[in-house]
């Protein structure tokens, strides 16, 4: 190990290579609940691709595994370190290297925080629209995720708006992929191939993110309905609805309540409401014109009534900016009531009533609770999961997950696959495409050196 | 060869096996304009997926090469076959497999044609907004080449739209990719990875595409200005209004000679405005309420007018649809006006006014012509290049696609690489991409015999 090290020192400087006590803690885990910490036996943290090129020629060289991190606010494990391994920190590289305004481009370094690229974007009137509410997040583990959020129904995810990449192979080199372009068809796209390829592919060491117009009239709407599949019927209905809402979420009644009270907010709803709903839509529209937004906000009501809300109420500024913070937090507050663990499974949108009903059967089959939230209009349903008996819980999620994808479904909308969620992917996917990915895989890492235990067994 | 054919007859039936004089010319090319054609030995009409997998494997075990071949519209070649090789034709397998109102999808098999399925979602009130002007075109032909055409600044390309696919891969086995799905982090996006392949990683036999509401109210701009620098300096600030249009294409003054006298069309423009015209700017505004459109389009023009416009020309519906007819006819126009070549090279938006100076220089340079019109929202510049002499021209693109590239763009946008442009894509990407190409080629295609020819040499 100290001849690794020494090469590492070469690479990005004594000061920057972390062992022993200087490896913290937070650098063996993140926010996954149900993975097992890895400590790593270095953390290095270079300042530039070619510092990450060479770390990684050090790294195939001795066959080290290699995980990058960002903020490591993921929720799979993928940035868990092999117990043996190296960590990439990528708390140097951190700048915004350009918000370029005529092309309505932002170019940043991994480490970059969503809500530092907010704070720079708001200055110029633009926004970068994916919003995983973590704005602690880094870009590069949003890239690695393809992070969703609350926005994706609007704007689209992380895969939308990423139109290049610089990105280090394990083996050295260094590739840059697509560009300031919003159209490409020249050969095949690596942008859309690293991204969400959890680590295992490449390190991205740049990013190139396509901003929009940031339109300043927003207006929120919440709906309480007597029952789950009302909610969850209407959603179709609101998009075919051409409102193009910014957020569209189910909240089931139970997590309303848990998110609102821990969050101390009072929205000032009925009893009488709170009692009969079991589940609420929240509904957020934006305008670039604030007599277009009272239209629209004025048809949506209607729209919302006519498909059984039990009343609507269109939050003012505070109230709603307090309650999608608190939506935002809706994972601590699982964790807090001593979630187990969380899934975020995805199914066409208009399946979310039926999958719904069915992993509330499965759950109580298992003696078991799952709650949750939602991007419902991405048909998107995150869920906590209640059983502390980790074999029972195992099954229990084998059957979510495998109801999802009998409804055509995936395991992962968001949080990938990771650790956590991999021995459930390998045994659920068609092993031809399973078999498929790892000779991809291969093809950028044919030792097999970055995050090795992530997504694919090698 | 004769094996082959009774192999390839008992998967598909006799019937459905052509070779000798069975086999129309049409099968040797497709629309490019510098690629030799090339008879196949023989072609087969498949009528499944089984079917389709049934062809590879007899191909795989013989190791003869397969072009899959949609429409044969496509402009860079991808669709001519080796002389000694199979086509898979798709034009047994053209049905809509279904309009999917609720989740707004449409799951359609190769064959079927964007004219076809702009008929069956309009029934609906839906759309497939992908145009790339040429609508016999088949939505396979449509995934290999990721098509563009005018609405992607609005709507983004057939990437954007496509959310999974089913594919046959070389060696037989059939994949599903992705779902009516608008999010997934499941490992790699497969779907993502054999669009715009050109029929070298996989054969796709049906596509799950995602629709839209179809706004009912459009307004046509028209504006003339004196230099195409003007035009190419106002598609940005088109683009930051938050007009959000539906096309923004620039022609260039010779060019809307060309296709408006091509296409018989008087657009009442006086005499004065076309001789002082070099440029036009067409813009079109799409809105679900007329009060908005109306409004827009005020506001559209207003902007025109501060950007140097010389007049403004709201056209009235026939002739602006007749206008965006002849738009999209313009490689026609060209073609028998003698072009020798189209190239289609992307730069980032800001930078078109730049690029079009350049390749004016080089090509008078080169003693060529280079004519066009581009989607100037998506900074896709399409170029009719005119000169005859092989050598000159070949030195001649050579230079305009290293310009693009030098101004951060690539060589084609939405044409592809096919075989007209392959020895430049190979000669002017950095040869770790595209070693890193091959590597992926392979991983799919280990015998090679998915379109050999076509993008990278084996």
């Amino acid at each position: 190990m100290s001849d690794i090290v020494t090469a590492l020192a070469d690479v990005v400087g004594a000061d920057q290579v972390l062992t022993g006590e200087r490896v913290s803690a937070d650098y063996g885990h993140d926010e996954a609940l149900s993975t097992t910490a890895h400590r790593p036996s270095a953390v290095v943290r270079p300042a530039s691709a070619a510092e990450v090129s060479g770390v990684l020629r050090v790294a195939s060289a001795h066959r080290v595994p290699v995980t990058a991190r960002g903020s490591g606010s993921g929720l799979s494990g993928a940035a868990v370190p092999e117990p043996d391994g190296l960590v990439i920190s990528f708390e140097r590289m951190n700048r915004i290297l350009e918000i370029d305004t005529d092309n309505h481009v932002a170019v940043v370094q991994p480490g970059v925080t969503l809500a530092e690229l907010d704070e720079a974007t708001a200055a110029h009137r633009l926004t970068y629209p994916v919003y995983p509410g973590e704005l602690s997040a880094s870009l590069g583990g949003n890239v690695a995720t393809n992070a969703g959020g609350m926005r994706a129904v609007r704007y689209g995810v992380t895969r939308t708006q990423v139109l290049g990449l610089e990105a280090a192979l394990p083996t050295g080199e260094v590739i840059r992929t697509g560009g300031k372009l919003v159209k490409a068809s020249s050969g095949y796209d690596l942008t859309q191939l690293i991204i969400g390829s959890e680590g295992t592919l490449a390190v991205v060491t740049e990013a190139t993110l396509r901003l929009y117009p940031r339109p300043p009239h927003q207006a929120t709407v919440l709906a309480p309905f007597r029952t789950v599949d009302e909610v969850a019927h209407s959603v179709p209905k609101v998009v075919a609805s051409g409102l193009a809402p910014l957020i569209l979420e189910y909240i089931d009644g139970l997590t309303m309540g848990a998110i609102t009270h821990a969050q101390g907010i009072d929205l000032g709803l009925p009893d009488e409401v709170k009692e009969t709903a079991q589940a609420y839509l929240l509904v957020m529209l934006e305008s670039g014109h604030a007599d277009r937004l009272d239209v629209d906000t004025e048809r949506l009501g209607t729209l919302l009534t006519e498909l059984g809300a039990i009343d609507l109420y269109v939050l003012p500024g505070t109230s709603a900016r307090r309650l999608v913070e608190a939506r935002e937090q809706a994972f601590w507050t699982s964790k807090a009531a001593g979630a187990n663990d969380i899934i975020d499974v995805v199914v066409p949108r208009a399946a979310i009533a039926e999958y719904l009903r069915i992993s509330a059967e499965i759950a109580q089959r298992h003696g078991s609770y799952v709650l949750g939230c939602g991007h419902a209009g991405d048909g998107n349903v995150h869920l906590a999961v209640f059983q502390a008996d980790d074999e029972v819980r195992s099954a229990l999620l084998r059957e979510l997950f495998e109801a999802s994808m009998k409804l055509g479904g995936l395991i992962s909308g968001e949080h990938g696959i990771g650790r956590s969620k991999k021995r459930y992917f390998l045994e659920l996917t068609d092993p031809t495409t399973v078999a498929l990915m790892r000779r991809i895989k291969s093809a950028f890492d044919p030792e097999g050196i970055l995050n090795p235990s992530v997504l694919l067994n090698p």
